[in-house]
Order: structure tokens, then C-alpha cells, then sequence
């Protein structure tokens, strides 16, 4: 039986305090939360724990906390050299108080509170300070995910950072699309299933393979009536940075 | 019963051969092909022509060729004042030669010669000269989509255009993503969950309402950080622009 605590009551915080309660060989063993409102709806009220000086040891203490706020939590731990591992994709091992052993468990997806997650599926990666700390931060995360990477301090950074291209500024593209049916009246679900397909395809091809479109084709007469189209000059700027970012790599 | 011509042997071309010979009160008459060999394992020899001359008039004829041979293609046709389509996103309606009647039938999704497609989710665009002949044209759509739409060509253009932004620039995203997961050593699957979260979210909420990440937060703190993780000026010039984009959107 692996003890666990838990520091936090975000969404993460929330989606660990569901999954560890129905994991066996875990014991969810504390939450601290400022406001014990937050989470009583999840775990019964004597685990609740709001003031950090009745938190007693475990074989692993989770910080679910934001990012900013990690240093400090891990500051306010009244236990040393315990294991003691934050959530952040961005924020590095160093954040931990040296007073404990550092480690990260930074489930990889956005997580949001009224929608249930299928723990199996979510990637989570894991570092820690010592080598001997590493076996059983991993035996707790295969307990509830098939999908378990090693993953330092600099390639988490790395992920962090491709996963802006990959998803925020995906998003953002999506908007722009969106933007263009919008001020000539087409229904942006139109464009939809070409969407998903997009989503799908690189699932089974390279993301470099499954490239198409004017700029791959080098088809000059249609990305001039494309600019020519936008009236936007933002749009433009756009369009033509990432036309040639595409001829630049699939040219 | 209606009757439709295709000329041509291509993607599109083969998808729409193999819908039309299932659907019912849906005769397929004809179809074009210079080469037999590309089209003969999908319909019976008599109903292939190799010779413009040997094709009857139709209640459609659909030209699903290159952009570039649709005006061509439609000088050669041996008949006059029948309802001519196209099927191509970014061709005008004047491409098809006035001796006959115009019109498009544009079927918006990736189509790849080896994945079935279920047309029942395939958007399909249609435009026509004259009102009269678009009740025909939506008829034959509806019989093998749910999902039909009346856009003209400035329309169409836009479409074109908005799927530029949301698919191929977003597929591009992509391949960036994984070349920063390639030069750290980090399998690009541990993104793939949230890149698929990414395109599921916006159906049900706007892409503006979806959009997180360090730009829409503001957070200064973690843009500089990723700005001095990227070692090279082009991917900094992209994150710079995408950054400022979703700043200024969701500002």
C-alpha cells in the first residue's frame, strides 16, 4: 500500500483525489485545502486537512497548486526528506523545497472540472531527483495511466512549449478560420470534418506527410488569390509567415 | 430518376462513382476517363467513354478534374444548354463554359483513393446559375449527404481560404510541435491526447471561448521563458506573431 497526499484543490488536484480514491494499493492518505467547501464533495471530511501542520508524512506528497504558488507551498511542508513531486508542465524540479526529495507528476491534458477523464488514456510524466525515488512515482502513475514517460526538467520545458504550437496556437488558427466563414455568412461547421480529419491523420502519418495544401504544392496562382482575398493586414501576415514556414520544411 | 455523367478518374472522381452506383433513384450514366484501367474496377466497361464524343447528354454532367482542366474539360463537352458542375473549392462558376449551364457540386473533406468516406457527414457545397437548377442539384446531395449548403463563389473562396488557416496551417502546427519533441528526445504521442482534446473541444464551444495557454493568460513570465527555449529565429518569429494574433483576439 503506497500512502499519498495530496496539496491543492484545483481541477488536477480534484481529477488525482477521484482517481487515487479508486485505485487500489493507493491510500489516500491527506488533502489540504484552504477551504475544506471545495473538495468535501470528493473525499470524506476527516482526509481534509487546512492547516499544513497536521499534515503527517507519505510515501509521496502531490503540490497541485499553480505554478507561482509551489515554491511557497513546498516551503510550508512541516516533514523533511520526504518525496515530495508538483504537477507543473512549466515550472522546473528546483521549485521544491531541498528540505524534501524533489519529483514531477505532470499529467499531460487540460483538464476541466465537470467533464470526466479517462485516467488510461492521459500521458504522465515523471522525473525525480533520485534514481530510488523514481520506482515508486512510477508504480503509483501505471496504477492509473498505460501511458508513463521519464521526462527531465528541460525535455518537460520542451513539451510545454511544443504543445503551444501543437494546441494553443491551433486553437487560435481555428478562430481565424472561424473569423473568415463568420464575415462571409458560412457556417463554420462546414469546415468541421476536415477539422477532425486534420486531428486524425497524424495519428497513423507524420505530421509531415500528411501536409497539404497551396503552400505544399507550391501552387503560387492560389496563394495569391488567397492574399489577395484576405483584406485583413494581420491575416496577411499570418498567412504568408506560415506559407513559407510550410515550403521552408516540406519544400 | 436523375441521371449523372462524371468526367474524370481522380479522388473525388472515384468516391462519388462508388456513392452515386449505391444510391437509389440515382442513375450513373456515364463516365469519362481517358484511361479504362483507372475506373474499371468500379463500374462496368459499357458505362466507361474515352471519347468526349461518345457522351450523352445527362440530367448532371460533374467535372471532377484538376482546377487547372476544368475549362478545358467543359469546352470539349458535345452538347449544349445542360447542367454542368464542378466539384473544386476554389474555381469560380465562370470557369465552365457558357454554352452550357453552371453550377457546383463541392464535396468539402480530404479524400484519399483508399479510405472508404461516409458521405452522409461529407458538407457538400452547391452553387448554380440559375435558380431552377439548383432544386436538382440539392436533390442528388441530399440523397447522399446531410449536410448541404447553398454558397456561392465568393463564398466558396472564403471556405477555401478559412480551411488554409484551420487545416493546413494547423497540420503544419503540428509538424513543429513534433520537430521540438524530435530535437528534445520526446515522443511526440505524449501530445497527441491533447491535440485530439484541442480539435474536440470546438464542438461545443467557439474556438475563442476554447483558447488557453501562456498568450491568453498574459503571462509574461512563461512567454519569455519559452521565447529563450527556442534556439531558432524562424520558430521564434512564429511564436512571436501567434502570440501577438491571440493577444489581440482575446484580449
Amino acid at each position: 500500500m503506497i500512502t499519498i497526499n495530496i496539496i491543492g484543490s484545483g481541477n488536477v488536484a480534484q481529477h488525482l483525489i477521484s482517481v487515487f480514491q479508486q485505485t487500489e494499493n493507493i491510500m489516500l492518505q491527506q488533502v489540504f485545502s484552504r477551504k475544506r467547501e471545495s473538495i468535501n464533495h470528493l473525499i470524506s471530511d476527516d482526509k481534509i486537512v487546512t492547516h499544513y501542520s497536521d499534515l503527517k508524512t507519505a510515501d509521496i506528497t502531490i503540490i497541485s497548486v499553480t505554478d507561482d504558488a509551489i515554491a511557497e507551498v513546498s516551503n510550508q511542508l512541516p516533514f523533511e526528506n520526504q518525496l515530495v513531486v508538483h504537477t507543473s508542465g512549466s515550472v522546473g524540479l528546483e521549485a521544491i523545497n531541498a528540505k524534501n526529495r524533489k519529483g514531477v507528476f505532470y499529467p499531460l491534458q487540460t483538464f476541466s472540472k465537470s467533464k470526466a477523464i479517462d485516467f488510461k488514456a492521459v500521458p504522465i510524466c515523471l522525473e525525480t531527483e533520485n534514481e530510488s525515488d523514481y520506482a515508486v512515482l512510477e508504480s503509483v502513475a501505471k496504477t492509473i495511466s498505460d501511458k508513463v514517460f521519464k521526462i527531465s526538467s528541460n525535455q518537460r520545458q520542451s513539451l510545454h512549449v511544443a504543445a503551444v504550437f501543437s494546441c494553443n496556437f491551433v486553437n487560435h488558427l481555428y478562430h481565424l478560420g472561424k473569423e473568415i466563414c463568420d464575415e462571409n455568412n458560412v457556417p463554420f461547421e462546414i469546415l468541421m470534418p476536415l477539422i477532425q480529419e486534420t486531428a486524425d491523420k497524424i495519428k497513423t502519418l507524420s505530421p509531415l506527410e500528411a501536409q497539404t495544401g497551396p503552400a505544399k504544392r507550391n501552387d503560387q496562382k492560389t496563394i495569391e488569390k488567397h492574399m489577395s482575398f484576405l483584406d485583413d493586414e494581420h491575416k496577411k501576415t499570418i498567412y504568408r509567415l506560415l506559407t513559407q514556414s510550410i515550403q521552408k520544411y516540406n519544400g
